[in-house]
Parts: structure tokens; sequence; C-alpha cells
């Protein structure tokens, strides 16, 4: 009998036909032998209203509240779902997140599980009953004041738990058939990856793949926890994320690109006329990292000989310049720098592939690609596994297509499909 | 400095206008000078929206799930009421029921209170926080499971907290002023009742007065514990409700009756025929008392002689009359009983007064009255401090003005006023 842990999304679960539907496809997991544990999300657009409420009463809520107002969210969620399926005549008990033993650090908002002790989970699944756990939420050790662990919380919550229950799978249920080559909506011939390894999917989540969230990826690699991606609307194979996802007898040679993913939610800003002196970089980004920006590329030119001066030149979230494009000013006088440049209008796009470590052309495949599609590039970034460049926004659609047509990802040139993200 | 314990009920909190003024009203508390600690209700209509949701997805939910999903209802006015204490430049700390301490059995909906260990409120307290309670919720002492207190339950939470916290006063915030000697929308000269002891309170509730709930007077009294029934919407004393109300240096003697309370919300059903032996009459209440169905008043008349059979009539909460008929119809054949009849057009009017004790000529003038209003006595009910009759329902606002008037209760008949319920 495998232990089988199912997350199911805010959309699989938006409303009472929702609910059920999602109960019918746990019962037959059950049915098939095995034991199950399910994380669910809020229902629909539940965590959105109750922020609105939050705002209504007061402009800057408090994180404790905030925390405690939303999740009540899963709890309406887990408990129809429980009920749902007693009335399929199977038992099912829902926990929250601190009965489930998701215990986290005090960061209201973006709290980070530091331990699980699921004791009433395992007692629950020993007495043959369906579990049903809240994700998004945990309970912080020190002060036991209830958390929520941010963006990804939910799939964080279900990897976290299925390791600590030493799950055969982590099912993450989503709307989509699974990880895919490119964005379909970008280009039509992007093919579903039937295997991927954590290492690329990692990459995929940090550079605009939003299908798994990077936590929830990290986390399953630390464990060798499979997660199977797959859609809540159909009962097709989805994604495997694994180890190594070559090992099934596969002979066939490492493709060099998995995928093509893209991410517009950034901003990029420009420090200009920097004095190239030793620590002025480093009290810029000391700075940021004192506001809690995360600061994703960087690139600093040569100084200019005439001037002794250089521009430094970062992105970051979008949602986080104005705080940021502030905290420059504030130092703008003891640095000594000239102006500050801000640019929203630009899109990342980047090559993925566990393959790239032992082809050295990839780097001028892809740039040549972009050079004849006519797209500039602005910023540049790589890792062992990863090629990333900025360009402008409006320039995005045509860069992922040249580089999945490049790397000979379209479905009808290759046979083995291997990798990309939506980019959602 | 004095502890201060206020309860608000969902129509209070309905919307966020509604949660800023009472917090409003909670700071003014706070700026007098008290330590205070607050209970809240769901926001307006949403345990019937989430008692909707449940029916959506099973027509009979399990009572552990349903507790589970009818508890979001208080963490979200919790924690929005703590948000916009907040936002008025006080601290606010939002706390479950578990979190409260509030220790209850394991029956589920209907949970008792065992226990209450208040140690995260008496921390909060001590720290100049104001803490704010979810009303109605608890956790049991066996199961760690979350429960509901049922009807009552939010009234019930905060006067035991108030008394584990040895709180000088409780505060229940409704949409009236307090007690009245008669519903208003029956009696136009009915009066808001300064004082009223326990005793009193509890009768009124337990004939229909709906502004308190008997389980809350009963704890109250048992500790001694002074409430104050005041409306959230102006700033008027309410009704005390305490041990002695005629201490305050008052030497006037005791007023006959202190209100009218009446009730819709019955129905009666007679067994008609059953043979006049030791232990029938036991097996049918016996029968009862299995399908959990309260009784209130029971009547059994005088065997006929010729027939060696009686009537046996009960009154009983309408809702529950479908199962107390279906388990009676059970045991028609063993019992060997006629046949049973059932009327639910029927209306409960009580009067309620200390000084009736000493005073023999109640009854006679309360018959006596509803007499010369017409109005037909179907069943009679004392107890030392009531006298409580059925008639018909459409008969039931007659009653209550010929009673109200008959024992000079009217506005323009009394000086200290005294007494009643709304009857809602």
């Amino acid at each position: 009998m495998a232990l089988v842990v199912q997350k199911y999304g805010g959309s699989s679960v938006a409303d009472a036909a929702g609910i059920k539907r999602v109960a019918q496809r746990i019962v037959a997991t059950r049915k098939a032998g095995n034991d199950v544990v399910v994380i669910v999300s809020a229902m629909g657009d539940t965590t959105d209203e109750l922020l609105d409420l939050a705002q209504q009463v007061s402009p800057l809520p408090p994180g404790r509240e905030l925390d405690m107002l939303l999740t009540a969210g899963e709890r309406i969620s887990m408990a129809l779902l429980a009920m749902a399926i007693a009335n399929l005549g199977h038992e099912a008990r829902s926990f929250t997140g601190s009965q489930a033993g998701v215990i986290t650090d005090s960061s209201h908002g973006k709290a980070r599980i530091i331990d699980v002790t699921p004791g009433r989970i395992q007692e629950a699944v020993r007495a043959g009953q369906i579990a049903i756990v809240a994700g998004f939420q945990g309970v912080s050790q020190d002060t036991k004041d209830i958390t929520t662990l941010g963006r990804g919380g939910s799939d964080t919550t279900a990897v976290a738990l299925a390791a600590a229950l030493a799950a055969d799978v982590c099912e993450i249920y989503t709307d989509v058939d699974g990880i895919f080559t490119a964005d379909p909506r970008i280009v039509a011939a992007a093919r579903q990856i039937p295997r991927i390894s954590y290492e690329e999917a990692m990459e995929m989540a940090a550079c605009g793949a939003k299908i798994l969230h990077l936590r929830c990826v990290e986390y399953a690699r630390r464990f060798e926890l499979p997660i199977h991606v797959r859609s809540s609307f159909s009962s097709r194979e989805g994604t495997w994320v694994v180890s190594d996802p070559n090992t099934e007898g596969s002979e066939m040679e490492q493709p060099i690109i998995s995928g093509v993913a893209h991410d517009r939610s950034e901003a990029k800003i420009t420090v200009v006329g920097v004095p190239d002196k030793v620590g002025e970089a480093a009290a810029i980004f000391k700075t940021l990292a004192a506001a809690e920006i995360n600061i994703d590329m960087i690139v600093q030119n040569i100084s200019a000989a005439a001037t002794g001066r250089t521009d430094i030149s970062f992105t970051l979230p979008s949602a986080d310049s104005t705080v940021a494009v502030t905290a420059l000013k504030r130092i703008q006088e003891q640095i000594g720098f000239e102006k500050i440049l801000f640019d929203d209008q630009i899109g990342k796009v980047s090559l993925v592939g566990a393959g790239m470590r032992s082809h050295p052309g990839v780097t001028a495949k892809f740039f040549g690609a972009l050079a004849d599609a006519g797209v500039n590039i602005e910023m540049i970034s790589t890792s062992e596994i990863r090629i990333s460049v900025i360009v402008g926004q409006d320039e995005v659609d045509a860069a992922v297509t040249a580089a999945h047509r490049a790397f000979d990802l379209d479905a009808d040139q290759v046979e083995a499909v291997v990798y990309g993200g939506t980019g959602r």
C-alpha cells in the first residue's frame, strides 16, 4: 500500500461542484489501495476577498492578524472537502496547519517551515481515514501564533508533509497538464515534459515558470521526494520531477535544452555615475538588502577612465521597485552617484537544460537566434544549467519562439519532449 | 483599573463599517482606563452562508467538520476587529477559542465548556494589549478537535472567560437597549428594565426572551458575575443582571411581576388513550429523551374510570416535533396508546417575578386578565417565580398585552420599571 500526498489548488476547489469533483478523485485514489493525505488551498477568490475586507478596515494590517484572517480560507475549503468525502462513504478528517504539525518561524506572511511533526496525520492514516490538511499555514515555534507561508505556500506544505510522512509521491494538481517546454500561449508547438530533474525544475521556477514554486522543488530535492505535477481536470499523466529523469531504461543522450522560461514581472534599475571606489557597490546592495528586496541579475560596466565613475544595473520584482528607489535616494548623497534610471518594460527569457554543461556552443546559438529574430539583449546572466537574457517586454514572445525553434523543441522537431514552463 | 469583558454579536460587526464602529467603542473603553477583553461573533450572515456551502456538498455533514467550517466565521471577524483597533493606534491580538483556553467536551455543535485556561489572554492583558477572542468555539479536552458551543454560544464564551479572568463586568452588546418588560413590538408601553436578578433573567430566557441565553445567565449566576446588556448602537445604560437587583440603597418593595415573556417556537403533542399502568408515562418520556428531545411542559389528565386510559400532553420545540412523533410511533404497539395529536399553532405566555413568592393572588389575577381578554388557556405550568400558560398562537399578543396591563407594568403606570424580554 502506497502513501500518496495530493495537493489541490484554489482553482480546483473554486465552488461546491469543484469540491465534489476533487472528493471523487481522492476517493478513487483511496479505492485503488492507497493511503491518502490531501493538502488543499482556499477556494477560488477567497483569499482576495479576505484581503479586500482587511483593506476596508485598515490600510496597513498587522501581519499576525492578516495571517489569522487569511487562514480562515483553507479552514473553509478543507472542512467542505472532508464533508464531501464523507458523503461518498469514506471517512475524512480535516486538520489545520497547526494540528498537522507544520511548525514555522515567526515571519508573518512569509514564514519558513522549520519542523513538521505530523503525529495526528499519521494517527488518522493508521485509522484508515483520509487526512485533509490546510495548505499555506503553520504555527510559529516561539509565539504559537498562526503563520502563513507566503507565495507557493500550499505546494510547500504538500512537499514538506510528504517528506515528513515518507510518502511515495507528492501529486500537485493544477489546471494544466504539467510542465511544458514553453508557455503554450506563446509557442503553439510547445510540448508537455514527461520527466524533469529537480535542478532544472528549480531553474525554471526561478525564471518565471509558475507551475511549481522554487521553495517546493528545493524541499523535494532535499528529501529526494518525487513530485507529479498534473491536471485535476483530466486523468492524464503529468510531469514527474525526480532526481534523474533519464534513469528509466532510456539510453538516449540528455537533450541540451529542456525548456524556455520567461518572466515579465521584473523591472530594471540603473544607478548612474557611481564613484569607482572599493565598497560603493557593497553599500548600494546592503541598503537594498536592508529593505528586504530580492535582487535578481546584476551588471556593472567597466568604469570610464576619464570620469572614474561606473553604472550599476540590476533587476528586481517590479512590485518592489518603489521601495528600492526610495531606499537608494536616501543614500544618493552619501554614495555620490549621479541619478537613478528605472525601466519596468523589460522581460527575462531563460534557456534551461542540464545538457548545456557539456555543450559549449549553446550561448552562441541562443544569441544568434535572438539576433536573427531582431531581438536586442540588454543584460545577460548564466548558471551552470541556465542562460538568461533581459530584453524589451514587447520582444519576449519573439525571443521565446526563436529559442524554442533554435533548440529543436518544437513538437514536430523532436521525438523526446523535454521541458519548460508556462510562464504564467 | 477595571477589567471589562465585552461581547459583540454578529449584527454589530456585520460589515467593515460596523467593525470600525465597534473598534472605536473598544478603544474608548480602553482610554477610559480599563483593561479590555472582547468576545466577537461571526459577521452578519457568515454562519448561514457557510451552512449553505456545507449543504451544497453534503446533506448530512459530520459534526466535527461542520464545527471546523463554522469556526472560520469568528476567525475572520476577530482578525478584522484586531486590525481595525491597530489602525486606531492601540495594540490588539486575536485568539481562537482554543488559543484562549476554552476547553469543552466533544459534543460537536453543542459542546459544553468544562474548563477555561486563559493564560494567553492574561499575558496579552498584562502586556497592555486588547485581547479579541472568538466566541462560540472551543477545543475538546479528549480529542483536541475544534468544537462549537451551539445556541447562545458567544454569550457563554464571554461569561465563562469573564469569570475565569475575574472580570469586573461582562458587557453583552446587542441591537436593542437591554431587557424589556415585554416585547415592545407587542406592547408599545413596554419599558426597559434597569436591574434584574439572575433567577428572573433565567426564567425569562427559558420562556422565550431571546436577549440573553439561559446557559450564559446560569454561568454568570454561579460566579456572581454582573452582566450588563446594552446596545452597540447607543451609549445608554442597558440592563444589569445581578445577584440582588434591589441592593442599591433602594428601600422600595420588590415588584410582584418583573416582566411578561412569550414564545411561539413550541408545539404540543398529545398521546391519547395511554393505558393507566405504572411505567407507561416513563416509557414515553424515556423514548423522547433517547431521541434527545427537550420536553418543556407536561400535563396528564386523571384517567377515565370507565376506560382505564389517560391522555398525556407535552410541549417541545417545534423543530423537534417530527423526530418526536416518529419516535413515539415506533413504541405505539408496545405501549398500546390509541393515537398521537399534534398542534404547532400554540404560544406560551409567562409571567416572571421574584415578588410572586409572597403574593398568593398572582395566578387568579393573571387568569382573570386572560379571561377578560377572551383568551382560552390550554396548559399551565408554574415555578416559584414564574407562571406559564399555553394559548392559541393567534392569542399570544392579546394575552401578553392583558397581563402587562393587569400587573401595572405599562410605562405610564409604574415608577420603577422592572423587567421582561423582547421574545425575539
